[in-house]
């Protein structure tokens, strides 16, 4: 049933609202989309985002140390792909974001999204209606994880 | 309401048709998204293709002049991402596609998709019904983007 | 008309179930989405992935001798990217997927996704309802691919 948590430990959802959206020049990707969602009461949504950025900062997880270490690029890029969801993290809609980025030769640097200056940048933020979908601090990985796990065997 | 624009600057959409395709041995990647967008009706979407060209185009906007640099990619790449969406311009549908391409060794060269030759490709486009989502000349950026554009402040 | 076949070559689907789910720490990746589609009933459909994994293997098509070639990716890297779909292939969902994998620096390797073992990873598949998605042997790539194709012209 919608909403419910099913037997493989999976959540499901309906879509919603589609929302498509321009971002102002000199946005910031992440803290617009949660706005978006904000504004549009979105509680659970994936979100895709194209266009090019005048600076960013990236993130890599360091799966030993559970720390995350910052990269700054500091020149303009192409945003050639940018994915990610929104789920409510302490009340608010917070916006799990990766993205991979282009150079003038086309060369590229990854990695979760901590921030993004935007040039130009185009979103479409698919609405899903269904449980919340919550986040919580997950002992094993250090990070804030949905609460959902799917329950199929691990490939040890 | 659907297809008005909101008063955070965003356009609410249904979604709508789900088109899927194999893309033609040889076809144009962005031709052949257009053609499925024309052939179809749809006036706004988005989509995600994988896959793998034979060589391609791709583009880099410069900020600063301008302009978009070309690069030429003459050998074989999996598309490793291609996302983008469709919208009109001119009366047509425009294709705006964004790809990251792999080599034999998992390099990348990633950018703005000018033109893909298919060796084997997958597309999914999803459309969108409401408004039309049009795009015009952008001052700031030098670019044809939608009209509708987020009106939450920048972090400049 | 939904699921059938449309004079263009491609098919019409509908939205159907959205399933988001967090896979278990040490799962593989490209087996949990098949398993989800299998637990839900999906014959055709579309997914997104983010977050991290331990090791993964790639693969590159060679587009002349009709053969995969491996990659080890033997160290944690971020999933920048990872989207893909499914559909059946010999009576079970078949999982396509591609990736762009970032270290540490950024930097990536990206190709088609053999193995992936799961660090963290976020899942959603968007169900398509309509006809089924069958893959066929096709001779002049030498790969299982949809009986679908597009019916436009290619850009020889």
């Amino acid at each position: 049933m919608k909403g419910e948590r099913q037997s493989d430990g999976s959540f499901e959802y309906r879509a919603s609202k589609e929302l498509i959206v321009r971002l102002k020049h000199d946005a910031e990707l992440v803290q617009s989309i949660a706005e978006l969602a904000r504004n549009n009461g979105v509680e659970a949504g994936s979100f895709t985002a194209i266009g090019a950025l005048k600076r960013a900062r990236l993130g890599y997880y360091d799966q030993k140390s559970h720390e995350y270490r910052e990269m700054k690029i500091d020149m303009p890029h192409e945003m050639a792909s940018c994915m990610g969801n929104v789920s409510p993290k302490d009340g608010e809609p917070f916006v799990h974001a990766h993205v991979v980025l282009a150079d003038e030769a086309g060369n590229t640097k990854a990695g979760h999204l901590l921030e993004g200056i935007v040039f130009a940048a185009e979103v479409h933020l698919h609405q899903l209606e269904g449980t919340k979908l919550e986040r919580k601090y997950d002992e094993v990985t250090g990070l804030s994880l949905w609460i959902t796990e799917e329950r199929t065997r691990g490939a040890h």
